[in-house]
């Protein structure tokens, strides 16, 4: 198994999860730049390398650079690299950029689909990991490193992987807004956000078994209108709310008699 | 510990669940009634008890008559039994609905926040149960049925359960819904469901430890237009889900700017 030289710029959430996973399978983390000395240093401590604020500063001899930067900085951020470096094998982790945001000649895209959260670590196995590289050899490379980590590797073009982002936007971050709607109704009784945990694992849970159009229930699959009337009702003091809670509940209903 | 002698109204999945958590309890469910006699049989089959499919032949003399059924028949049923057996101790399981539409002077709700499916028992412990009655006795009885099978019981109004009930459909059905979209948006790119799996699992358990105020990512709370944008755009072909993603990011930015 080759094992690769690898710089990070960038990080953040995804960077401090993805470095210590691809340490951890045996590569060289040579180097963290950050434009903040705060977290590329708290980061380098981590992988025992080096770092630096300086992009003028990024070594030359690596094998493999991470971009893992917020999508508006990575244009910008990989093109002054590479006037500065030449060419090298540019790799993002951007669910939704296309691999075309690299200059180099050899570029990649290894995007780890799942929500970071700096101080909690994930299982990196099963996290599913969507690559794609401008040639054969800069595949190989992605996907031994994706391989090295994570037993869900899959081949995706950056048409698809948009795709693929935008259904993660809705499962995870509409989700999580929901999970906070429901902290906010709740705080109106004095009832602790906690109360709904079991709710929302099981709700988690049961698509593992059972897909999702299959495993609808409440009010609006039931066409329970004396529930759904009451429930807007209930909303009209949050009129974005109560309109979310129609569009939601008209969509259930439609698709359920498509 | 008091034992109670318990007749189901219902066959449906919550009783399907309540029922025999109630019987492992220690308690004894004498009947149980559905109109549909293939789900009364099979409930009963597990209770090691009788069934009926006729209102008249349901028994008089159990303490407790638990009300599984849907909204909709709900004050009808309880009507309708009330005039046959008399005056006995009617509970309601149902979020959304008061317990004013139990018609005996005796009632009472015990309501089971969870999503139930038929054949996949869960873990009623964990289960928050809510619970009111009209009673102090009466409410002595629920609480220690309660109690008997869940760790964390709560004493609710009708009117604070509504809310409690929306707080659910925002964080159930309507996140289960969203589960669904994404389904349909990884058909297009050939991707099995699955793949979203460890990010919908993630995201649940995010918010054990971090508030879902707190714990909210991707473009909407970073403002990323160009994500936005280019999301909008590729959902023209579903313009329910482009609505959806408009009103839904518009509130995350709102409410993070609060």
């Amino acid at each position: 198994m080759k094992k690769y030289k690898i710089v990070f710029i960038g990080a953040g959430r995804l960077a401090s999860n993805l470095a210590p996973a691809l340490l951890n399978a045996g590569h060289s983390i040579v180097q963290v730049y950050s434009r903040t000395a705060g977290s590329a240093s708290l980061l380098a401590d981590k992988l025992h390398c080096g770092y630096t604020t300086s992009l003028t500063e990024v070594v030359d001899d690596a094998d493999v650079y991470f971009f893992s930067v917020s999508d508006s900085a990575l244009a910008e951020l990989a093109k002054s690299l590479h006037s500065l470096i030449g060419e090298k094998l540019f790799v993002h982790t951007a669910g939704s950029m296309n691999i075309d945001v690299l200059p180099t000649g050899h570029r990649a895209v290894f995007y780890p689909m799942q929500t970071f959260v700096k101080d909690k670590r994930v299982d990196f196995k099963r996290i599913p990991c969507f690559i794609e590289a401008s040639t054969d050899n800069d595949l190989s490379v992605v996907n031994s490193l994706a391989n090295d980590i994570s037993e869900k590797v899959y081949k995706l073009s950056s048409q698809q992987r948009q795709y693929l982002h935008l259904s993660a936007v809705f499962t995870c971050n509409f989700v999580n807004h929901f999970y906070a709607i429901g902290e906010k109704l709740l705080e109106k009784i004095g009832l602790p956000f906690d109360v709904l945990l079991p709710l929302i694992d099981e709700s988690a849970e049961k698509v593992h078994t059972i897909s999702p159009f299959e495993g609808q229930t409440g009010p609006a699959i039931r066409k329970d209108m004396n529930v759904i009337n009451k429930q807007l009702q209930m909303l009209k003091e949050y009129p974005e709310w109560e309109s979310l809670y129609q569009m939601i509940t008209n969509d259930i209903i439609n698709i359920h008699n498509k």
